[in-house]
Order: structure tokens, then C-alpha cells, then sequence
């Protein structure tokens, strides 16, 4: 007989094995909804980016001055948060369509967070989506959300030896915005440096170093946004 | 029958249910060894607190200031990253006690890492001992680690709103450790408009602005540590 629930099957998995399981099956619930919201969003032709980093790596400054940038093109945005609507106010004072998604204790966005969110935004054909996800370098490296790739925003003031430290998420994206990069001088660190370590763990990222507010390296990103929308078949 | 196993208990959780209960049982667990590590620090008569805050919040920048600052008084650190040794080397280089504890995709530390460390460091009577989670804000606030406090540390460039927009963990926290206040003018962040934030959270929150490597601030924060040692049985 199972000690674990008094059941006569004997194969029945001991409590650990089980958590581990239902983390498994976390995962992979998180991944067949991702899969769904991706073949939508490539069906629709949107391209959607999943923005991922500290809480004050500078997403939402970020984002304000590439939708400047990059209008009139369509875009909408998907704002995670533990708390508040304070950069859904922040994205909705540039005039893009924007939701709201509050986490409670939550630590990231998964894929079901996104069918609601599409549902809010409704993003138009051959538009950008993004999807700043909740301040975290660590969580949200672990789920897919359907989007088209991750982008890892660094700020400079983080320090050289963060992609080290923290690989999995310099892993899993394709594009690096290293931002905040004026203040290198005052905070003694190299960017240079910083983009070394990030191409130790992952020699394929493209880098974008930026200095939102002042425009330093937007053009850079701005182009490579367009060419991905370009891209789209 | 129940449709989740084939037994016959009719009370058999479903999956949602049981992965809740896990979840609080894995919590439960981290307590009861959290418990067990309070009183033996409190046995060795060890004043423990536990340091919270983003990758590049200046935590380690902190210690190796304070511990340089305290010194020759009794002390040892455990540092937590997912990967790497970069913050032990550093905290030895000060000459004090220290291990690291790596947790792979791990997003913080849990009670039975600190019962391990403990090990590693044997922290003396009427010592302080430092442990330095994992870069993260959001995940270590839910996580007991038996410690005296947790200290929030936040650099002004991570923003004025971070404590709205991340209660938890300003809540859960007994003081914040405001770094790298030097920087403000360049950020155009006001530490004291970010004081409010985090005081509407906790009223309680003991707050110490610093410039660590410029030694703003700390003869408070260290004054804090002494008082707190003193105050020991």
C-alpha cells in the first residue's frame, strides 16, 4: 500500500518525486499555451518581445522612448508588475494601447497572463508587441510566453560580472539592451567589459548599448526593431 | 473513484489543490528549519541578518565597506548566486569568513542552505554574520532564513517607485539600506520621495541612505550593526 495517500498502487510517486513532477507539468502546461499564443501572434503577423530584467534595469524608460521613436508603426504593450499601474500610465501618456498585469507575490509572466493580455490589447496586423515582463533577472528566464524572442535589459550601474552570475537568462535571450550607459564613468564600470562577459555565456546575443533619455545607441535598436518587422513574411 | 490516481478516497485533493498544498508544505518545511537555525543562532548568541535586493544593488560593495568598517569585530558571510565565486573571493579579499552557495536556476535561498553554511563558516559567540541572497527582489521575501532581520538593499538608480511597485519584500524587511545616493543627481531620482514609498509600505522601515565606497552615510548604518550586537542577551 502507498504511504503517502493509502491508495494499493505501488508506483504511486513519493511526495518529492511528485513536487518535482508538478513543476514539470507546470512548465509544460505554460509551454502548450505558449505554443498556442505563439502560432496566433505568427498568424496575425505580430512581433512580440519579451523584456526581461531587474526592477530599475530601465524597461519602461526604454520602452517610452522606442515607441517615440518608432511611431506611427502599430504597437501595443503588455505591462507586468507585482503592484500598481504606474508604467501602463507611463506607456498609455505616449498614446500606445497598453495592459496592465498585476503578479501579487507572483515572480514572473507565464503564457496564460499573455492570451488575457492579447485579449486587452488586441494587437493589429504586422505590429509590435511588447511584453515588459515583472523586475526580475532570474524567474522569468524559465518561461516562454509565445513570444518571438527574449530581450535581456541590463543597466550599466548592475556591474560588470552580472551575465556571469546570472547565465540562464543571457542563455535564453537573443538580444541584449545594456543600458544606462552614460553613467558607466561614475559608477567605474567598463561596457565593454560587461558585453565580454555576456558573449561568454552566449556568443550569438546582438547588443544594443543605450542611453535612452539622451538617444545614445537608439538608432541601433530602432533599426533592428524595424527589421524585424520587416522580416515577417 | 477519484479521477486524479484510481483510489477510492473521494477526498483525494485534485491536481490545482495539491499543487497548492505542496507549495505550502514546501514553505512549511523551509520554516520549521528556520526555526531551528533562529535558535541555534540565538543559542551561540549570533546576530544574523539577511540581504536582500536586485543583482547590482550594491549588496556585496556594502559588506566588503562595513566589514572593512567593523573589523576586528567577529564576523562571517554567506554569499548565495546562481553561479560563480565572484562575491566570496571578494569578501575574503577582506580578510573575513565567508562561503558561497550557488543555487544553479535557484531564484533565492532557502533555511536548509543557511543550516549547510552554517557549517562551513561556524560563526562565533557575539558575531555578526551576513547573508547575502540571491540577486532577485521579488522571490527571497516569501523565504525565512532563521535570521535576526532582513535588510532591503536598493540602489536610487533602480527608481522612486520600486517600493510600490514591489511591496513584498519592503514589507517583510525590518530596515532598507539605500545605496549608491551619490548617483541621484545624475538619475534625477529623489532618495528622499523614495524614503516615502518605502515608509508607506512598512511605517516601521529603519532607512540608511549610503555612498558605501564614499562613505556616506555608513557611520550610521554601522552605528545600527553595533547597537544591534550590543543589544544581544
Amino acid at each position: 500500500m502507498c504511504r503517502t495517500c493509502g491508495c494499493d498502487d505501488h508506483d504511486h510517486p513519493h511526495p518529492h518525486q511528485r513536487r518535482i513532477s508538478l513543476e514539470t507539468d507546470l512548465l509544460a502546461k505554460n509551454e502548450r499555451i505558449a505554443e498556442a499564443v505563439r502560432a496566433r501572434l505568427e498568424h496575425d503577423r505580430v512581433v512580440a518581445l519579451n523584456l526581461i530584467g531587474t526592477p530599475g534595469a530601465g524597461k519602461t524608460t526604454l520602452l517610452e522612448h522606442t515607441i517615440r521613436a518608432l511611431s506611427p508603426t502599430p504597437m501595443s504593450v503588455i505591462e507586468g508588475d507585482q503592484a500598481t499601474d504606474h508604467d501602463a500610465r507611463r506607456i498609455a501618456a505616449t498614446g500606445c494601447t497598453v495592459t496592465q498585469v498585476n503578479t501579487g507575490t507572483g515572480c514572473h509572466l507565464d503564457a496564460s497572463m499573455i492570451e488575457r493580455g492579447l485579449a486587452a490589447v488586441r494587437p493589429r496586423a504586422g505590429s509590435l508587441l511588447f511584453i515588459e515582463n515583472v523586475g526580475n533577472l532570474v524567474c522569468p528566464a524559465l518561461f516562454d510566453l509565445g513570444e518571438r524572442a527574449k530581450v535581456v535589459t541590463m543597466s550599466i550601474t548592475e556591474g560588470e560580472d552580472k551575465p556571469l552570475k546570472y547565465p540562464h537568462i543571457f542563455r535564453a535571450a537573443s538580444v541584449l539592451v545594456l543600458t544606462k550607459v552614460d553613467l558607466a564613468p561614475h559608477v567605474d564600470v567598463d561596457p565593454a567589459r560587461c558585453i565580454e562577459h555576456a558573449r561568454k555565456i552566449n556568443p550569438e546575443l546582438r547588443v544594443f548599448p543605450v542611453a535612452a533619455p539622451r538617444g545614445h545607441g537608439m538608432a541601433e535598436w530602432i533599426g533592428w526593431l524595424r527589421s524585424e518587422l520587416e522580416a515577417m513574411p
